[in-house]
């Protein structure tokens, strides 16, 4: 080991700072955090070739998978910059006094989002730059005003470290205090443990296994004062395919999902694990061009041994499953570090009574699952667990005709796509990533897009203030001239 | 007993009604929930005079608070009407497509809030109509689009039924589907129980004990699929009084305080349970006023005996500690369903030390915490748990002085009050009544005013819909002229 694992006594000091740093850096304005989080940003660029080899050497990603997901880090230091620097995201509101209201007099009362305080961060594997260090739970905690310490992840603690290095220039370059950020090791579940319990600790971010996430949620549940955990876990994003339309473009759509099963040897969090569909030529048709895309693709290295020995197991598990018939696979065989692409099918019957079935396997794997009837698709839909994403291949007349499968799907998923594939996630103001349990502990907020710096931050109301004393998102000239909601109307008033 | 616990059939029977009828009250528009609770509203005002002595008879509460508390339910109804009649308050995100964008195309995404499924709701023994059956809760999540099953608080079930029957015949009225409401009682924890962990359930409102909250809390992330809780369960609400204000205002202060001390015979959440002072020739008046005034309270009758008898031991066992003294009581004595205003004073450090002097005596008292120095103070206001609001009696020139001061309450309370008193919560968009824990269960959501409704609603992303198929709300034309942050500029577009 490279790194040696925190002790609980540097946790202790750790979150002591992240304490004492909080204090003061909650209080700096949008414009003295935005420039901090461009400089991160400007750092992690000027890492230059360093991270991008070292980053692919630890995660076997390939160099474009690399730059391309650095773009995306830079990105949303870019873009909380620009939300924090506008300032709107704190939700002001405020109500004017009307002294002379009978019976009572109304009071002054104005209202604001404030950081939440000290949030531990477990980076994920399979984002080694975009949901890791300086990934979206970090920026979006920093943008709130929050102070972060991040574990970081084993597989790709090196990378970790060098992200953190950029981290700490900016730090310097822009006075931001001491503490503000802090980056530690932690191979052993002690120390995530250590740093949930630790009373500071106002709140997590989490991105992994359904085991790992449930295990820190209830141990933040069960802390003298429990905090929320933001821990996005286990999706396996079903992909629903209407009859009409598939019976019309069951080569097209099989070609585009076995680009999705396969795009980065499965290894996303909105991976198409699921395919639900009538059976019919259409099916048939579909099955046969996916298994040909599938035998196709290509065997991959896998982030690290661990998951690679994982998928094997899942996939061999999920194979043996009573009814499970294989489809397709790669023709490309795999050695142990590596995933080979699979697809299989089973009866939506036998589906719906082995729940072994709906578990995630995390790799290049999809189970399509054959209804008989329509009535059996929606039975399928109606009993699966929550999932990051839906998606549903089907013309605007066939959507039409299934409105009930729509508004099913919005009781199970964070997002739905129409005629598109789930891998692709856009950082922006509308994305949700997000969605009922399993896929995340907590269905109300994203982990991706502006949104996600909500996480981090709860309202507080001042009621009576002297205007001086007001925050200045809250003054009367509203001198950030930022959107607020003034006596029920809205406006930068 | 006049009502008979409902069976857990009864509870699986109603939780399947309020499932069936949410898929389709979910999805019902704006102006219909509008004119629904409308018409709970005018449903109330019909019940006339039966109501207010059914309440007064149940709860021991006086005419005219009856009267004033049915104006807040009643008022609560239309404000939640208009939000939703309005209709901006889905939190429209629509980012459009950018099909030419390099290297990936933008796909179209829209994002808005919808209702998070059946929600159970507990009243409030103290609020037996604005925290109760038709209370915030309750009106907040029917304006979200969720339905609602109520356990009535068997203190007052009378009133409670009265109510849902009100609410009953505005469902006819107004067409809405069965199930969109129901009204059970159950005195035992079973019911409770039964409900919190059915699986249709997906949220849980309750005002009450912090055991029974946090009892309820426990069940439901227990759950196979954790559910959020929203309990709000315990606050002293400190009430600051900074030197030179105090030596200014000794008296007036002393008469605001007592007053809201000993409001409804102190059974308010918001009651202010401690008072936090240097020692000095103000704080000497300050005391000698505030028990002189607290002699002249009444000793009231409380909602019930199981509260007066709980008030009595509680008083008994804080006024038994180490170095607390009795400040003043009422002159008038108390029987067995009465509590009798009350003030004591303890030092800081014996404060300090003893965290039996930190908890909630649900009644007319207020604990003096005598500071030898501002440091001391500021010690005591930082060991402080979360609370839902923190009051600073001060000047403009003293609250400059104690930035540090007010920097600290915002980590600590939901609302701080200046100058005022805690009792009396404005219903406004601005009004944030909620805290850190054990005031609350989660600190980021408002159980009074429009914001209520975010508790019961969560984020769902329509990517690459065809226009006619995606909700109104997030449509091209923008048919309900709602408020929408469209590509990052916000507007009724």
């Amino acid at each position: 080991m490279k790194y040696t694992d925190a002790t609980i006594d540097q946790v202790n000091a750790g979150m002591q700072e992240a304490h004492i740093a909080f204090l003061s850096y909650k209080n700096f304005s949008g414009t003295k955090k935005a420039g901090f989080l461009r400089a991160i940003a400007d750092e992690i660029e000027a890492l230059g070739v360093e991270l991008v080899t070292t980053a692919m050497r630890e995660t076997n990603l390939p160099e474009a998978r690399i730059i391309n997901e650095r773009g995306r880090t830079t990105g949303h230091c870019r873009m909380f910059a620009d939300l924090v620097e506008d300032g709107s995201w704190v939700e002001a509101r405020i109500d004017t006094a009307i002294p002379d209201r009978v019976p009572a007099p109304k009071p002054d009362i104005r209202k604001m989002l404030v950081p939440i305080g000290p949030v531990v961060v477990f980076g994920a594997a399979n984002f080694p730059l975009a949901y890791s260090t300086a990934g979206g739970d970090t920026i979006s905690a920093l943008a709130a005003g929050c102070t972060v310490i991040v574990k970081a992840h084993p597989a790709h603690a090196e990378t970790s470290t060098l992200i953190a290095g950029a981290i700490n220039k900016a730090i310097e370059k822009t006075g931001m205090p001491q503490g503000v950020f802090q980056h530690i090791h932690g191979a052993s579940f002690e120390v995530g443990q250590a740093l949930v319990k630790h009373p500071f600790t106002k709140a997590v971010g989490f991105t992994g296994s359904l085991a790992g996430g449930k295990a820190l949620f209830d141990l933040a549940n069960q802390r003298p004062e429990p905090i929320p955990v933001f821990a996005e876990m286990s999706s396996i994003n079903p992909v629903i395919l209407l009859p009409e339309t598939l019976s019309r473009d069951a080569e097209k759509t099989a070609t585009s999902l076995a680009g999705s099963i396969a795009l980065g040897v499965g290894q996303f969090c909105t991976n198409p694990g699921l395919i639900i569909a009538v059976e019919g030529e259409g099916l048939d048709r579909f099955r046969k061009a996916l298994s040909a895309e599938i035998q196709k693709a290509n065997s991959g290295t896998m982030l690290h041994l661990g998951i690679a020995d994982n998928y094997a197991k899942k996939l061999a598990n999920t194979l043996a499953q009573k009814g499970v018939k294989v489809e397709g696979q790669s023709s490309s065989e795999a050695n142990a570090s590596q995933g080979r692409p699979h697809v299989a099918s089973v009866s939506a019957e036998e589906f719906m009574k082995n729940p072994a079935l709906a578990e995630e396997v995390f790799g290049p794997f999809s189970l399509i699952v054959r209804c008989r009837t329509n009535d059996e698709l929606l039975s399928v839909v109606n009993r699966s667990h929550g999932q990051l994403t839906s998606t549903i291949i089907a013309d605007e007349a066939e959507l039409t005709k299934y409105a009930s499968l729509i508004n099913m799907l919005v009781e199970k998923a964070g997002r739905i796509v129409v005629n598109g594939v789930p891998t692709g996630v856009e950082v922006c103001a509308s994305m949700q990533h997000g969605g009922p349990y399993p896929a995340t502990t907590d269905s109300r907020f994203s982990a991706v897009g502006t949104d996600a710096i909500k996480r981090f931050a709860r309202p507080v109301a001042f009621q009576n203030f002297p205007d001086a004393v007001l925050p200045y998102e809250l003054q009367a000239l509203n001198p950030l001239k930022i959107w607020r909601l003034r006596d029920n109307e809205w406006g930068r008033i």
